[in-house]
């Protein structure tokens, strides 16, 4: 079921230029049939599924999606986060904690508005909401853009993935494309970088780092590494921008090699 | 469990200016359960129930509640929906289908506007919730000084009791002025850099892609580095985070010095 439009992300992220919805490691099939009945009441039918928990197509999803079963038949599945959102132009993780990165908070409504506006420009744009016990992880987290943070009482925060998804939902359905935030201005030859793309580019430079020792100690390699992607996914990045940044990579390191 | 505070309800009413919530003749212990964890997680712990179907306290609505608990204790029972309203300076009636009436029609949000003026102004508010199967009757309806329709989408509306008080106390809670759009998230034990230190890490890179040969072209220097400037700009850096850049210049180039 995965990746039969993944060879052509463009036709598959274009297709209604509506909102994508990403589960990680949906434990229960239950949830997965609740997020499908919220997704359909707000007029979302993009769901894609990273490794869920047990079988899928599942009778127990079907049961609680209370006749969102088209949601659930067009679901995707695929192995990781990062194949999820490969294709994305912006990609907002759902956390309510806080982590130790650097990145833009965003309520649903901001958030909502912020996609719109990137949605009319023609660019793809996904949520990803984390497993049911454990949230998403901070590598998830790393390859998002944005995180989206409900503000709701702080004292009892207890929503689970179908309620997470309905709030996103309804304020993606509830806003309206017209009003926008912030707005990225860019030049009419380039586009926002894909998922895709992005990660090429931290594949080279950590690969390159590697090479040079930055990144030699074992233990905090990690940390690392999310810490650099968060850094450049903050920036979205254009196409031509990932290209000059691999550019100065190569150029850095093939004056090094020239030398041997 | 009903009534006790009814010989005085505007004690009651006014206890804490919140938004009540009540729900007229729920069928399912469970629907109550998640009515309450979803008020909860919108800060709210007014609830009122008109005759619901089953024995109250129940323990699958406690199961259901997922620790709103205290919801549940204080919830209070009441014969008929003019009795739970009877405090109350203004009710909306949530309905998903027009009626045959003549009534202000609001959405969530400008009901939640509304009625924070309102409670602002000392008054007691209220929405009322039907029956799952059935909604509420024109009856109920007739109690109410407005209604309330969640504009989702027209072609698959199926919102449970949960879902629809979410939406509500969700609008109620974030109509709060305490809610920022958008706030930028950073560990502690950092700081935002500051204009020098990225003055001090543009010289540098910009030094070293001299020396490498990037930025060779005079003609194209000056867009180049405006470009790359502008790219490092928009990632709202951190001093560590400048720091760490600086840190991959180095590691690049020493490596190539070491060959020398």
């Amino acid at each position: 079921m995965s990746g039969t439009d993944r060879s052509r992300p463009d036709a598959a992220a274009g297709e209604d230029g509506s909102l994508v919805v990403v589960l990680v490691e949906p434990q229960l099939p239950e949830n997965i049939g609740m997020v499908a009945r919220a997704m359909l009441n707000c007029g979302l039918d993009r769901l894609r599924l990273v490794r869920p928990r047990e079988t899928w197509p599942n009778d127990k999803a079907v049961a609680a999606a209370s006749g969102a079963d088209r949601v659930l038949d067009k679901a995707r599945l695929y192995p990781s986060t990062a194949a999820a959102v490969t294709d994305l132009h912006f990609v907002c993780a759902t956390t309510a904690r806080p982590r130790y990165m650097t990145k833009q908070v965003l309520t649903p409504r901001s958030a909502a508005s912020e996609m719109r506006a990137r949605a009319a420009a023609g660019q793809s744009v996904g949520v990803v909401f984390g497993r049911e016990a454990s949230g998403l992880d901070n590598d998830d987290i790393a390859l998002a853009q944005a995180i989206v943070t409900v503000p709701l009482n702080p004292g009892f925060s207890s929503l689970n993935l179908g309620m997470a998804v309905l709030l996103l939902g309804y304020e993606w359905f509830t806003s309206s494309a017209a009003v926008a935030p912030t707005e990225l201005m860019m030049p009419e030859e380039t586009r926002p970088a894909t998922q895709a793309e992005l990660h090429g580019f931290y594949e080279h430079i950590e690969g390159e780092l590697d090479q040079c020792g930055f990144l030699r100690n074992i233990a905090k390699r990690p940390s690392m590494v999310r810490n650099l992607r968060n850094l450049f996914g903050r920036a979205s990045l254009t196409q031509q921008e990932v290209r000059t940044l691999r550019g100065i990579v190569t150029c850095l390191v093939e004056a090094r090699h020239a030398k041997r």
